[in-house]
Protein backbone atom coordinates (compact mmCIF):
# COMPACT_ATOMS: atom_id res chain seq x y z
CA UNK A 1 0.00 0.00 0.00
CA UNK A 2 1.28 3.35 -1.46
CA UNK A 3 0.89 6.36 1.32
CA UNK A 4 -1.31 8.67 -1.14
CA UNK A 5 -2.11 12.21 -0.51
CA UNK A 6 -6.07 13.04 -0.97
CA UNK A 7 -7.17 16.33 -0.07
CA UNK A 8 -9.60 16.41 2.85
CA UNK A 9 -7.35 13.92 4.74
CA UNK A 10 -4.42 14.41 7.31
CA UNK A 11 -6.49 16.30 10.14
CA UNK A 12 -4.39 17.27 13.09
CA UNK A 13 -7.43 17.47 15.68
CA UNK A 14 -7.69 14.74 17.88
CA UNK A 15 -11.09 13.89 17.90
CA UNK A 16 -11.02 13.03 21.59
CA UNK A 17 -14.17 10.69 21.28
CA UNK A 18 -14.00 9.99 25.16
CA UNK A 19 -14.97 13.81 25.48
CA UNK A 20 -18.18 13.85 23.64
CA UNK A 21 -20.37 11.88 25.88
CA UNK A 22 -19.22 13.61 29.09
CA UNK A 23 -21.49 16.69 28.94
CA UNK A 24 -19.47 18.62 32.24
CA UNK A 25 -16.48 18.38 30.18
CA UNK A 26 -17.61 19.86 26.72
CA UNK A 27 -19.33 22.55 29.17
CA UNK A 28 -15.78 23.25 30.56
CA UNK A 29 -13.78 23.48 27.32
CA UNK A 30 -16.07 26.08 26.31
CA UNK A 31 -14.25 28.56 27.79
CA UNK A 32 -12.37 31.55 26.65
CA UNK A 33 -9.20 29.27 25.72
CA UNK A 34 -11.30 27.52 23.24
CA UNK A 35 -11.35 28.23 19.77
CA UNK A 36 -13.85 29.02 17.32
CA UNK A 37 -13.70 27.77 13.89
CA UNK A 38 -15.00 31.33 11.70
CA UNK A 39 -17.30 30.26 8.79
CA UNK A 40 -19.70 31.86 7.00
CA UNK A 41 -22.84 29.51 6.72
CA UNK A 42 -21.03 26.14 5.61
CA UNK A 43 -18.27 28.50 3.99
CA UNK A 44 -14.65 29.19 6.02
CA UNK A 45 -13.37 32.28 6.46
CA UNK A 46 -9.76 32.85 5.35
CA UNK A 47 -7.41 35.11 6.75
CA UNK A 48 -5.29 36.95 5.05
CA UNK A 49 -2.77 34.67 5.51
CA UNK A 50 -4.79 32.47 3.52
CA UNK A 51 -4.91 29.94 6.53
CA UNK A 52 -8.64 29.09 8.17
CA UNK A 53 -9.55 31.84 10.28
CA UNK A 54 -10.22 31.16 14.24
CA UNK A 55 -11.72 33.23 17.26
CA UNK A 56 -13.19 32.74 20.60
CA UNK A 57 -16.93 31.85 21.21
CA UNK A 58 -18.14 34.73 22.65
CA UNK A 59 -18.30 36.13 19.04
CA UNK A 60 -21.37 33.83 18.31
CA UNK A 61 -25.06 34.45 19.96
CA UNK A 62 -25.71 32.95 22.76
CA UNK A 63 -28.36 30.30 21.24
CA UNK A 64 -25.69 28.84 18.27
CA UNK A 65 -25.11 25.31 18.34
CA UNK A 66 -21.74 24.52 18.75
CA UNK A 67 -19.94 21.08 17.38
CA UNK A 68 -16.81 19.91 19.16
CA UNK A 69 -14.33 19.45 16.54
CA UNK A 70 -11.66 18.22 18.77
CA UNK A 71 -8.59 19.29 20.47
CA UNK A 72 -5.76 20.91 18.92
CA UNK A 73 -2.50 22.06 20.58
CA UNK A 74 -4.47 20.88 23.76
CA UNK A 75 -7.24 23.53 23.07
CA UNK A 76 -10.91 22.05 22.63
CA UNK A 77 -12.32 23.34 18.79
CA UNK A 78 -15.85 24.23 17.85
CA UNK A 79 -17.33 25.28 14.83
CA UNK A 80 -20.78 26.79 14.61
CA UNK A 81 -24.12 24.96 13.39
CA UNK A 82 -26.18 27.63 10.70
CA UNK A 83 -29.48 27.77 10.60
CA UNK A 84 -29.98 26.33 7.44
CA UNK A 85 -27.38 23.74 5.44
CA UNK A 86 -27.43 22.98 1.59
CA UNK A 87 -26.29 19.92 -0.19
CA UNK A 88 -25.03 21.67 -3.58
CA UNK A 89 -21.73 20.87 -4.62
CA UNK A 90 -18.57 23.50 -4.12
CA UNK A 91 -18.75 26.37 -6.46
CA UNK A 92 -15.56 28.14 -8.34
CA UNK A 93 -15.58 30.79 -5.24
CA UNK A 94 -15.42 28.10 -2.77
CA UNK A 95 -12.55 26.18 -4.32
CA UNK A 96 -10.87 29.65 -4.73
CA UNK A 97 -10.72 30.13 -1.29
CA UNK A 98 -10.29 27.29 -0.48
CA UNK A 99 -6.83 26.91 -2.89
CA UNK A 100 -4.78 29.16 -0.22
CA UNK A 101 -5.75 26.40 2.55
CA UNK A 102 -3.13 24.56 3.98
CA UNK A 103 -3.36 20.30 3.84
CA UNK A 104 -4.40 20.40 7.85
CA UNK A 105 -6.49 23.06 7.14
CA UNK A 106 -8.43 21.85 4.27
CA UNK A 107 -8.92 18.72 6.40
CA UNK A 108 -10.31 21.02 9.64
CA UNK A 109 -12.42 22.50 7.39
CA UNK A 110 -14.02 19.46 5.42
CA UNK A 111 -14.45 17.68 8.63
CA UNK A 112 -16.72 21.03 10.20
CA UNK A 113 -18.42 21.44 6.91
CA UNK A 114 -19.95 18.06 7.11
CA UNK A 115 -20.78 18.13 10.79
CA UNK A 116 -22.44 21.27 10.70
CA UNK A 117 -24.07 20.85 7.71
CA UNK A 118 -25.27 18.02 8.91
CA UNK A 119 -26.54 19.67 11.72
CA UNK A 120 -28.57 22.22 10.01
CA UNK A 121 -30.58 19.97 8.19
CA UNK A 122 -31.17 17.49 10.78
CA UNK A 123 -32.88 20.22 13.00
CA UNK A 124 -35.90 17.56 12.72
CA UNK A 125 -36.60 14.13 13.92
CA UNK A 126 -37.05 11.64 10.78
CA UNK A 127 -38.91 9.33 12.47
CA UNK A 128 -41.69 11.36 13.87
CA UNK A 129 -41.51 14.73 12.92
CA UNK A 130 -40.53 16.39 16.16
CA UNK A 131 -37.51 18.95 16.39
CA UNK A 132 -34.28 17.40 17.70
CA UNK A 133 -31.46 18.58 19.70
CA UNK A 134 -27.65 18.24 19.40
CA UNK A 135 -26.17 15.52 22.20
CA UNK A 136 -22.76 14.18 22.63
CA UNK A 137 -20.60 17.82 21.85
CA UNK A 138 -22.49 17.89 18.35
CA UNK A 139 -21.85 14.30 17.23
CA UNK A 140 -25.69 13.05 17.79
CA UNK A 141 -28.80 14.74 17.55
CA UNK A 142 -31.59 13.40 19.70
CA UNK A 143 -35.65 13.42 19.39
CA UNK A 144 -37.06 15.73 21.88
CA UNK A 145 -40.23 14.23 21.47
CA UNK A 146 -40.73 11.78 24.64
CA UNK A 147 -42.50 9.34 22.74
CA UNK A 148 -39.86 8.70 20.18
CA UNK A 149 -36.38 9.60 21.76
CA UNK A 150 -34.59 8.45 18.50
CA UNK A 151 -31.40 9.34 18.00
CA UNK A 152 -29.57 10.69 14.91
CA UNK A 153 -25.98 10.39 13.89
CA UNK A 154 -23.61 12.54 11.71
CA UNK A 155 -23.96 10.69 8.33
CA UNK A 156 -21.49 9.44 6.08
CA UNK A 157 -22.42 8.12 2.31
CA UNK A 158 -19.91 5.87 0.60
CA UNK A 159 -19.12 6.72 -2.90
CA UNK A 160 -17.60 4.15 -4.49
CA UNK A 161 -14.76 5.71 -7.76
CA UNK A 162 -13.24 3.43 -10.31
CA UNK A 163 -10.67 3.60 -12.92
CA UNK A 164 -11.70 0.95 -15.91
CA UNK A 165 -8.87 -0.48 -17.48
CA UNK A 166 -8.48 -2.57 -21.07
CA UNK A 167 -5.73 -3.67 -22.84
CA UNK A 168 -3.97 -0.62 -20.70
CA UNK A 169 -6.46 1.99 -21.69
CA UNK A 170 -8.69 3.26 -19.17
CA UNK A 171 -12.74 4.43 -19.48
CA UNK A 172 -13.11 7.65 -18.31
CA UNK A 173 -16.57 9.95 -18.62
CA UNK A 174 -17.93 13.23 -18.71
CA UNK A 175 -21.01 14.08 -16.61
CA UNK A 176 -22.89 17.12 -18.41
CA UNK A 177 -22.02 19.40 -14.92
CA UNK A 178 -18.29 19.10 -15.92
CA UNK A 179 -16.18 22.02 -17.03
CA UNK A 180 -15.76 21.67 -21.07
CA UNK A 181 -13.24 18.95 -22.08
CA UNK A 182 -12.98 17.34 -18.49
CA UNK A 183 -13.10 13.58 -18.14
CA UNK A 184 -13.09 11.87 -14.64
CA UNK A 185 -13.33 8.41 -12.84
CA UNK A 186 -17.11 6.84 -13.21
CA UNK A 187 -18.50 7.43 -9.57
CA UNK A 188 -21.41 6.69 -7.57
CA UNK A 189 -23.11 5.82 -4.24
CA UNK A 190 -22.65 2.29 -2.77
CA UNK A 191 -26.54 1.64 -2.05
CA UNK A 192 -27.73 -1.07 0.71
CA UNK A 193 -27.33 -4.44 -0.01
CA UNK A 194 -24.12 -4.28 -1.95
CA UNK A 195 -20.85 -5.33 -1.08
CA UNK A 196 -17.68 -2.18 -2.43
CA UNK A 197 -16.77 -4.68 -5.80
CA UNK A 198 -20.52 -5.00 -6.20
CA UNK A 199 -21.22 -1.73 -6.17
CA UNK A 200 -18.11 -0.76 -9.03
CA UNK A 201 -19.37 -3.53 -11.11
CA UNK A 202 -23.42 -2.20 -11.31
CA UNK A 203 -22.01 1.29 -11.35
CA UNK A 204 -19.91 0.77 -14.26
CA UNK A 205 -22.45 -1.42 -16.12
CA UNK A 206 -25.22 0.98 -15.83
CA UNK A 207 -23.69 3.84 -16.53
CA UNK A 208 -21.34 2.49 -19.87
CA UNK A 209 -22.64 -0.84 -20.35
CA UNK A 210 -19.20 -2.10 -19.50
CA UNK A 211 -19.09 -5.57 -17.27
CA UNK A 212 -15.73 -5.39 -15.33
CA UNK A 213 -13.96 -8.26 -13.25
CA UNK A 214 -10.79 -8.17 -10.06
CA UNK A 215 -12.49 -4.81 -8.53
CA UNK A 216 -9.69 -3.69 -6.38
CA UNK A 217 -9.38 -1.16 -3.48
CA UNK A 218 -6.97 1.87 -3.71
CA UNK A 219 -7.68 4.78 -1.34
CA UNK A 220 -10.30 6.62 0.12
CA UNK A 221 -10.69 10.18 0.81
CA UNK A 222 -14.02 11.82 2.79
CA UNK A 223 -15.42 14.78 0.70
CA UNK A 224 -17.07 17.23 2.71
CA UNK A 225 -19.93 18.16 -0.05
CA UNK A 226 -22.15 17.01 1.37
CA UNK A 227 -20.81 14.12 3.72
CA UNK A 228 -19.14 11.36 0.96
CA UNK A 229 -16.51 8.56 2.03
CA UNK A 230 -15.03 8.67 -1.33
CA UNK A 231 -13.56 4.71 -2.16
CA UNK A 232 -11.49 4.75 -5.23
CA UNK A 233 -10.79 1.73 -6.95
CA UNK A 234 -9.11 -0.31 -9.83
CA UNK A 235 -10.83 -2.81 -12.15
CA UNK A 236 -10.61 -4.45 -15.25
CA UNK A 237 -13.24 -5.03 -18.37
CA UNK A 238 -13.29 -8.09 -21.07
CA UNK A 239 -15.23 -6.24 -23.94
CA UNK A 240 -14.53 -2.17 -24.14
CA UNK A 241 -17.97 -2.04 -26.40
CA UNK A 242 -19.59 1.08 -24.38
CA UNK A 243 -23.43 1.64 -23.83
CA UNK A 244 -23.50 5.22 -22.15
CA UNK A 245 -26.57 5.94 -19.82
CA UNK A 246 -27.30 9.37 -21.26
CA UNK A 247 -28.99 10.36 -17.64
CA UNK A 248 -25.67 9.83 -16.33
CA UNK A 249 -22.90 10.54 -18.26
CA UNK A 250 -22.54 13.01 -21.71
CA UNK A 251 -19.51 10.88 -22.62
CA UNK A 252 -17.21 7.79 -22.20
CA UNK A 253 -14.11 7.15 -23.95
CA UNK A 254 -11.20 4.72 -23.34
CA UNK A 255 -7.81 6.70 -23.23
CA UNK A 256 -4.70 5.39 -23.77
CA UNK A 257 -1.91 5.71 -21.23
CA UNK A 258 0.12 8.72 -23.13
CA UNK A 259 -2.82 10.74 -23.38
CA UNK A 260 -3.95 9.91 -19.92
CA UNK A 261 -0.46 11.00 -18.93
CA UNK A 262 -0.76 14.18 -21.23
CA UNK A 263 -3.82 15.37 -19.30
CA UNK A 264 -2.05 14.88 -16.20
CA UNK A 265 0.25 16.83 -17.05
CA UNK A 266 -1.85 19.54 -18.50
CA UNK A 267 -0.43 19.13 -21.93
CA UNK A 268 -2.54 21.67 -24.31
CA UNK A 269 -2.54 19.06 -26.70
CA UNK A 270 -4.10 16.18 -24.54
CA UNK A 271 -7.68 14.94 -25.92
CA UNK A 272 -9.33 15.58 -22.31
CA UNK A 273 -8.92 17.63 -18.96
CA UNK A 274 -8.04 15.78 -16.01
CA UNK A 275 -10.05 16.41 -12.61
CA UNK A 276 -8.34 18.55 -10.07
CA UNK A 277 -5.86 17.78 -7.90
CA UNK A 278 -8.39 17.94 -4.83
CA UNK A 279 -10.25 15.40 -6.42
CA UNK A 280 -9.52 11.78 -5.38
CA UNK A 281 -10.08 10.97 -9.22
CA UNK A 282 -7.08 12.26 -9.88
CA UNK A 283 -5.09 10.56 -7.30
CA UNK A 284 -6.37 7.57 -8.96
CA UNK A 285 -5.19 8.66 -12.75
CA UNK A 286 -1.79 9.70 -10.89
CA UNK A 287 -1.39 6.08 -8.70
CA UNK A 288 -2.63 4.50 -12.10
CA UNK A 289 0.29 6.08 -14.14
CA UNK A 290 3.00 5.24 -11.36
CA UNK A 291 1.96 1.95 -10.86
CA UNK A 292 -0.58 -0.01 -12.99
CA UNK A 293 1.31 -2.60 -15.11
CA UNK B 1 -7.53 -10.08 -4.75
CA UNK B 2 -8.92 -13.43 -3.38
CA UNK B 3 -12.49 -13.41 -3.72
CA UNK B 4 -13.91 -13.77 -0.61
CA UNK B 5 -17.92 -15.36 0.23
CA UNK B 6 -19.54 -12.67 3.07
CA UNK B 7 -22.88 -13.21 3.91
CA UNK B 8 -25.40 -10.80 2.45
CA UNK B 9 -24.15 -10.61 -0.55
CA UNK B 10 -24.15 -12.12 -3.85
CA UNK B 11 -27.86 -11.09 -4.61
CA UNK B 12 -29.41 -12.01 -7.30
CA UNK B 13 -31.49 -8.98 -8.77
CA UNK B 14 -31.22 -6.74 -11.39
CA UNK B 15 -31.23 -3.67 -9.27
CA UNK B 16 -32.76 -1.73 -13.06
CA UNK B 17 -31.74 1.29 -11.37
CA UNK B 18 -33.15 2.99 -15.03
CA UNK B 19 -37.00 1.93 -14.21
CA UNK B 20 -36.50 3.45 -10.85
CA UNK B 21 -37.07 6.99 -12.02
CA UNK B 22 -39.82 5.93 -14.56
CA UNK B 23 -42.84 5.98 -12.28
CA UNK B 24 -45.12 4.91 -15.15
CA UNK B 25 -42.66 1.89 -15.56
CA UNK B 26 -42.82 0.95 -12.40
CA UNK B 27 -46.81 1.62 -11.86
CA UNK B 28 -46.80 -0.96 -15.13
CA UNK B 29 -44.32 -3.72 -12.99
CA UNK B 30 -47.38 -3.74 -10.44
CA UNK B 31 -49.59 -5.99 -11.49
CA UNK B 32 -50.41 -9.91 -10.95
CA UNK B 33 -46.79 -10.76 -11.94
CA UNK B 34 -45.20 -8.92 -9.76
CA UNK B 35 -43.42 -10.89 -6.87
CA UNK B 36 -44.42 -9.77 -2.90
CA UNK B 37 -41.57 -10.64 -0.70
CA UNK B 38 -43.13 -11.40 2.33
CA UNK B 39 -42.24 -9.96 5.49
CA UNK B 40 -43.42 -9.36 9.30
CA UNK B 41 -42.18 -5.70 9.76
CA UNK B 42 -38.34 -6.17 9.71
CA UNK B 43 -38.37 -9.59 9.73
CA UNK B 44 -38.27 -12.38 6.58
CA UNK B 45 -41.05 -14.86 6.61
CA UNK B 46 -39.19 -18.33 5.84
CA UNK B 47 -41.29 -21.02 3.70
CA UNK B 48 -40.96 -24.70 5.21
CA UNK B 49 -38.56 -25.13 2.43
CA UNK B 50 -36.55 -22.84 4.62
CA UNK B 51 -36.67 -20.38 1.76
CA UNK B 52 -37.87 -17.05 1.35
CA UNK B 53 -41.63 -16.36 0.95
CA UNK B 54 -42.46 -14.40 -1.67
CA UNK B 55 -46.40 -13.93 -2.66
CA UNK B 56 -48.37 -11.22 -4.64
CA UNK B 57 -48.93 -7.76 -4.36
CA UNK B 58 -52.58 -8.06 -3.76
CA UNK B 59 -51.28 -9.71 -0.25
CA UNK B 60 -50.96 -6.21 1.43
CA UNK B 61 -53.00 -3.33 2.27
CA UNK B 62 -53.78 -0.92 -0.38
CA UNK B 63 -51.58 1.85 1.31
CA UNK B 64 -48.78 -0.61 2.04
CA UNK B 65 -45.79 1.10 0.73
CA UNK B 66 -43.79 -1.30 -1.66
CA UNK B 67 -40.40 -1.05 -2.54
CA UNK B 68 -38.81 -2.15 -5.80
CA UNK B 69 -36.15 -4.15 -5.16
CA UNK B 70 -35.10 -4.83 -9.06
CA UNK B 71 -35.99 -8.24 -11.09
CA UNK B 72 -35.66 -11.41 -10.87
CA UNK B 73 -35.92 -13.79 -13.45
CA UNK B 74 -37.64 -10.95 -15.46
CA UNK B 75 -40.00 -10.27 -12.88
CA UNK B 76 -40.65 -7.14 -10.93
CA UNK B 77 -40.08 -7.69 -6.71
CA UNK B 78 -40.80 -5.34 -4.28
CA UNK B 79 -40.96 -5.69 -0.33
CA UNK B 80 -43.51 -3.62 2.03
CA UNK B 81 -42.23 -0.86 4.36
CA UNK B 82 -43.47 -1.44 7.55
CA UNK B 83 -44.84 1.64 9.76
CA UNK B 84 -42.22 1.55 12.10
CA UNK B 85 -39.21 0.39 12.22
CA UNK B 86 -35.90 -0.23 14.85
CA UNK B 87 -32.02 -0.41 14.32
CA UNK B 88 -32.19 -3.04 17.23
CA UNK B 89 -29.33 -5.48 16.62
CA UNK B 90 -30.74 -9.34 15.17
CA UNK B 91 -31.47 -11.26 17.91
CA UNK B 92 -31.05 -15.39 18.10
CA UNK B 93 -34.67 -15.90 16.54
CA UNK B 94 -33.89 -13.73 13.86
CA UNK B 95 -30.07 -15.59 12.90
CA UNK B 96 -32.25 -18.79 13.57
CA UNK B 97 -34.97 -17.97 10.60
CA UNK B 98 -31.64 -16.44 8.75
CA UNK B 99 -29.79 -20.13 8.93
CA UNK B 100 -32.02 -21.68 6.52
CA UNK B 101 -31.47 -19.12 3.96
CA UNK B 102 -28.97 -19.59 0.49
CA UNK B 103 -26.92 -17.11 -0.31
CA UNK B 104 -29.20 -15.14 -2.14
CA UNK B 105 -31.77 -15.44 -0.35
CA UNK B 106 -29.80 -14.21 2.23
CA UNK B 107 -28.69 -10.82 -0.02
CA UNK B 108 -32.45 -10.41 -0.99
CA UNK B 109 -33.75 -10.48 2.71
CA UNK B 110 -30.68 -7.96 3.99
CA UNK B 111 -30.89 -5.67 1.06
CA UNK B 112 -34.64 -5.42 1.64
CA UNK B 113 -34.63 -5.58 5.20
CA UNK B 114 -32.31 -2.22 5.10
CA UNK B 115 -34.57 -0.76 2.67
CA UNK B 116 -37.97 -1.02 4.08
CA UNK B 117 -36.32 -0.34 7.82
CA UNK B 118 -35.31 2.96 6.08
CA UNK B 119 -38.30 3.94 5.09
CA UNK B 120 -39.84 3.51 8.29
CA UNK B 121 -37.62 5.35 10.12
CA UNK B 122 -37.97 8.32 7.49
CA UNK B 123 -41.28 9.24 7.42
CA UNK B 124 -40.65 12.68 8.00
CA UNK B 125 -38.18 15.29 6.65
CA UNK B 126 -34.91 15.73 8.62
CA UNK B 127 -34.93 19.47 7.37
CA UNK B 128 -38.54 20.74 8.21
CA UNK B 129 -40.36 18.53 10.23
CA UNK B 130 -43.27 17.97 7.65
CA UNK B 131 -44.24 14.14 5.90
CA UNK B 132 -42.27 12.82 3.01
CA UNK B 133 -43.62 10.53 0.69
CA UNK B 134 -41.58 7.71 -1.04
CA UNK B 135 -40.22 8.28 -4.96
CA UNK B 136 -38.22 6.83 -7.51
CA UNK B 137 -39.66 3.49 -6.45
CA UNK B 138 -38.75 3.82 -2.88
CA UNK B 139 -34.94 4.55 -3.37
CA UNK B 140 -36.11 8.44 -2.57
CA UNK B 141 -38.04 9.95 -0.16
CA UNK B 142 -39.36 13.70 -0.72
CA UNK B 143 -40.51 16.25 1.48
CA UNK B 144 -44.38 17.12 0.96
CA UNK B 145 -43.53 20.60 2.07
CA UNK B 146 -44.18 22.86 -0.96
CA UNK B 147 -41.26 25.39 1.37
CA UNK B 148 -38.93 22.80 2.06
CA UNK B 149 -39.07 19.71 -1.29
CA UNK B 150 -35.89 18.60 0.35
CA UNK B 151 -34.91 15.09 -1.32
CA UNK B 152 -34.40 11.90 1.47
CA UNK B 153 -31.82 8.85 -0.20
CA UNK B 154 -31.15 5.11 1.90
CA UNK B 155 -28.51 6.06 3.87
CA UNK B 156 -26.05 3.53 4.41
CA UNK B 157 -23.30 3.68 7.12
CA UNK B 158 -19.68 2.47 6.53
CA UNK B 159 -18.23 0.73 9.60
CA UNK B 160 -14.15 -0.17 9.37
CA UNK B 161 -13.20 -3.38 11.33
CA UNK B 162 -9.77 -4.41 11.52
CA UNK B 163 -7.21 -7.05 12.25
CA UNK B 164 -4.31 -5.74 14.37
CA UNK B 165 -1.52 -8.15 13.96
CA UNK B 166 1.87 -7.95 16.41
CA UNK B 167 5.13 -10.11 15.68
CA UNK B 168 2.46 -12.85 14.48
CA UNK B 169 -0.25 -12.15 17.22
CA UNK B 170 -3.91 -10.76 16.43
CA UNK B 171 -5.40 -8.34 19.31
CA UNK B 172 -8.68 -9.30 19.72
CA UNK B 173 -11.97 -7.67 21.48
CA UNK B 174 -15.25 -8.55 23.49
CA UNK B 175 -18.54 -6.24 23.51
CA UNK B 176 -20.38 -6.13 26.92
CA UNK B 177 -23.02 -7.46 25.24
CA UNK B 178 -21.33 -10.94 23.35
CA UNK B 179 -22.13 -14.03 24.25
CA UNK B 180 -20.04 -16.16 26.93
CA UNK B 181 -15.79 -16.27 25.74
CA UNK B 182 -16.61 -14.67 21.91
CA UNK B 183 -14.11 -12.29 21.18
CA UNK B 184 -13.82 -10.65 17.58
CA UNK B 185 -12.40 -8.00 15.47
CA UNK B 186 -12.49 -4.07 16.73
CA UNK B 187 -14.66 -1.78 14.74
CA UNK B 188 -16.09 1.29 14.60
CA UNK B 189 -17.91 3.79 12.47
CA UNK B 190 -16.01 5.74 9.87
CA UNK B 191 -16.75 9.53 11.13
CA UNK B 192 -17.06 12.49 8.73
CA UNK B 193 -13.60 13.70 7.91
CA UNK B 194 -11.83 10.98 8.13
CA UNK B 195 -10.00 7.90 5.47
CA UNK B 196 -10.77 4.17 5.35
CA UNK B 197 -7.36 4.14 7.00
CA UNK B 198 -7.76 7.14 9.32
CA UNK B 199 -11.10 5.76 10.60
CA UNK B 200 -8.89 2.19 11.32
CA UNK B 201 -6.38 4.19 13.23
CA UNK B 202 -8.43 6.04 15.47
CA UNK B 203 -10.66 3.26 16.55
CA UNK B 204 -7.72 0.57 17.65
CA UNK B 205 -5.84 3.96 19.74
CA UNK B 206 -9.52 4.89 21.25
CA UNK B 207 -10.72 1.32 21.89
CA UNK B 208 -7.22 -0.75 22.62
CA UNK B 209 -4.95 2.16 23.12
CA UNK B 210 -2.95 0.79 20.13
CA UNK B 211 -1.11 2.93 17.44
CA UNK B 212 -1.71 0.71 13.96
CA UNK B 213 0.35 1.56 10.54
CA UNK B 214 0.36 0.17 7.20
CA UNK B 215 -3.86 -0.07 7.11
CA UNK B 216 -4.49 -2.38 4.14
CA UNK B 217 -8.03 -3.40 2.67
CA UNK B 218 -9.52 -6.89 2.45
CA UNK B 219 -12.70 -7.20 2.12
CA UNK B 220 -16.23 -5.88 2.49
CA UNK B 221 -19.94 -6.93 3.16
CA UNK B 222 -23.31 -4.79 3.55
CA UNK B 223 -24.60 -5.79 7.40
CA UNK B 224 -28.44 -5.20 7.23
CA UNK B 225 -28.67 -3.89 10.81
CA UNK B 226 -29.80 -1.38 10.24
CA UNK B 227 -27.55 -0.29 7.14
CA UNK B 228 -24.10 -1.05 7.79
CA UNK B 229 -20.99 -1.06 5.33
CA UNK B 230 -18.05 -3.24 6.85
CA UNK B 231 -15.19 -2.68 5.08
CA UNK B 232 -12.88 -5.20 6.80
CA UNK B 233 -9.21 -4.23 7.07
CA UNK B 234 -5.57 -5.44 8.12
CA UNK B 235 -3.23 -3.34 10.08
CA UNK B 236 0.28 -3.60 11.96
CA UNK B 237 0.93 -2.50 15.63
CA UNK B 238 4.62 -2.07 16.72
CA UNK B 239 4.28 -1.47 20.56
CA UNK B 240 1.74 -3.98 22.17
CA UNK B 241 0.78 -2.55 24.96
CA UNK B 242 -3.27 -2.40 25.72
CA UNK B 243 -5.35 0.30 26.95
CA UNK B 244 -8.80 -0.82 27.44
CA UNK B 245 -11.90 1.86 26.73
CA UNK B 246 -13.82 0.24 29.44
CA UNK B 247 -16.75 2.20 27.68
CA UNK B 248 -16.70 0.35 24.19
CA UNK B 249 -14.85 -3.06 25.49
CA UNK B 250 -14.98 -5.36 28.49
CA UNK B 251 -11.65 -7.04 27.17
CA UNK B 252 -9.26 -6.97 24.65
CA UNK B 253 -6.26 -9.48 24.29
CA UNK B 254 -3.65 -10.83 21.77
CA UNK B 255 -3.76 -14.26 20.26
CA UNK B 256 -1.35 -16.72 19.08
CA UNK B 257 -1.96 -18.15 15.36
CA UNK B 258 -2.29 -21.27 17.20
CA UNK B 259 -4.80 -19.88 19.66
CA UNK B 260 -6.93 -17.89 16.55
CA UNK B 261 -6.95 -21.44 14.52
CA UNK B 262 -8.46 -23.48 17.05
CA UNK B 263 -11.23 -20.69 18.03
CA UNK B 264 -11.97 -20.75 14.22
CA UNK B 265 -12.23 -25.23 14.08
CA UNK B 266 -14.58 -24.71 16.90
CA UNK B 267 -11.80 -26.57 19.24
CA UNK B 268 -13.26 -26.61 22.99
CA UNK B 269 -9.86 -25.88 24.11
CA UNK B 270 -9.55 -23.09 22.34
CA UNK B 271 -9.03 -19.91 24.96
CA UNK B 272 -11.71 -17.72 22.87
CA UNK B 273 -15.50 -18.46 20.84
CA UNK B 274 -14.71 -17.02 16.95
CA UNK B 275 -17.21 -14.70 15.65
CA UNK B 276 -19.99 -16.72 13.47
CA UNK B 277 -19.41 -17.26 9.44
CA UNK B 278 -22.50 -14.36 9.01
CA UNK B 279 -19.81 -12.14 10.09
CA UNK B 280 -17.05 -10.43 8.03
CA UNK B 281 -14.60 -10.75 11.19
CA UNK B 282 -14.93 -14.48 10.85
CA UNK B 283 -13.84 -13.73 7.14
CA UNK B 284 -11.22 -11.64 8.16
CA UNK B 285 -9.87 -14.26 10.77
CA UNK B 286 -10.58 -16.82 7.97
CA UNK B 287 -8.08 -14.67 5.33
CA UNK B 288 -5.76 -13.54 7.70
CA UNK B 289 -5.40 -17.95 8.71
CA UNK B 290 -5.02 -18.68 4.92
CA UNK B 291 -2.67 -15.77 3.91
CA UNK B 292 -0.89 -13.23 6.12
CA UNK B 293 2.76 -13.79 6.49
Amino acid sequence: MVAMHVAFAGSPLDRADHLRGDAPAIAALMNVSARLLRMEGLDPVVGDDGALSWGVLAEVADNTELVFLGLLDGRACFAPAPQQGSVAPPNPRLWQALASLSGPDMAIYGMARSLVGWHARHRFCAQCGAPTAPAKGGWQRNCTSEACRAEHFPRTDPVTIMLVEHEGNLLLGRQPRFPAKRFSALAGFVEPGETIEEAVAREVLEEAGVRVRDVSYVTSQPWPFPSSLMIACHSHADNPAITIDANELEDACWFTRAEVAAAMAGDEEAPFIAPPPSAVAYVLLRWWLDNAS
